[in-house]
């Protein structure tokens, strides 16, 4: 257990994920759990709904700063300079730890269906989530819902490549090259636009 | 119960369906849809592995028919090309009872989290079929990924035109029509590209 971890959840995300990749995801209680964080089940369920919530409970941050990103973004952006601005925004929780706990939460999702499942979930909200952002900055519906897909698909890429890496180059290095890389292959979708 | 339904599969979905939205999908047994199927227990379960599995087997069918239109494509197309063959192939299977039965389950999900995971769990799988597909032609990863995913938002696009349209234009023209309004799109990706 990390005695100078910086917070509760996050001490509660790491010692679930720890005994997760150990002793498998339905194997470990809420209990073992919070024995290992040091704190009491109330504490627990302060912060997370049920033992799957604490896997994906950072996807909630993360669908609200991909939308202050894009919220923030200067007025004459196009979509592609939102979903640069959301990446970079998001990459502020992207942390050496997060990197590490991504790791194992492959582990553990490719384990488990169920749990596969919720993550699914959580993605699909924040993809709505940038959406509803770029619709607020007057972009239709389908170039809303286009953009968000492109933003989630392209973090996803920048996370595999961000854990694969045999570098430290931080997250949002890796999230905007992924960015680019589609974009360049968008060509694809349109070859007769000249 | 349709007397007339073609086969016992199409039967036991739409007899689901029909019990879900009017009891709920919690409430309602396997003993129930079997009963309004006019089918033995053992018959439910050579179809499907469990009750959720009853309202999306028919993902598993359009990821087939997806990977076989991409598949099945001239030589030379491109990927926009790919995406319409998959898109025009799906449509074989989005029957008049399919849009009735699509509407329903809508509202099953829509009332059911747990219900809704498994719909994305399957809508992933389909779109992972998408991209492999893509694959075999020669495309490279981040294409095919992301020719997944603007297929896949197409084909939900097109769903939920059909379900609203108060005409009966089949599902291909909606297909064909969301991909193009898609593909009008991409420009704001790229917009630099001349």
């Amino acid at each position: 257990m990390s005695r100078w971890a910086p917070n509760t959840r996050a001490r509660l995300e790491s010692a679930a994920l720890d005994l997760f990749v150990q002793n498998g995801y339905e194997e470990t209680t809420v209990a073992q759990i919070t024995d290992r964080a040091g704190v009491n089940r109330a504490t627990f369920f302060r912060h997370f709904a049920d033992k799957r919530e604490v896997l994906f409970g950072g996807e909630d941050l993360l669908a609200e700063l991909f939308a202050d990103g894009v919220r923030a973004a200067p007025p004459d952006s196009t979509l592609i300079d939102c979903l640069h601005a959301a990446l970079a925004a998001a990459g502020v929780a992207m942390t050496p730890q997060q990197r590490i706990m991504a790791a194992q939460r492959v582990l553990v999702v490719a384990a488990n269906t169920e749990v596969q499942e919720r993550g699914l979930l959580k993605h699909t909200r924040t993809a709505r989530s940038i959406s509803a952002a770029l619709r607020t900055r007057g972009m239709d519906e389908l170039t809303a819902r286009l953009g968000a897909e492109v933003g989630m698909l392209a973090f996803t890429i920048a996370l595999e490549r961000w854990m694969a890496a045999d570098n430290d180059a931080p997250f949002r290095a890796h999230a905007a090259a992924a960015l680019n890389d589609l974009r360049k292959r968008t060509a694809a979708l349109d070859p007769q636009r000249s």
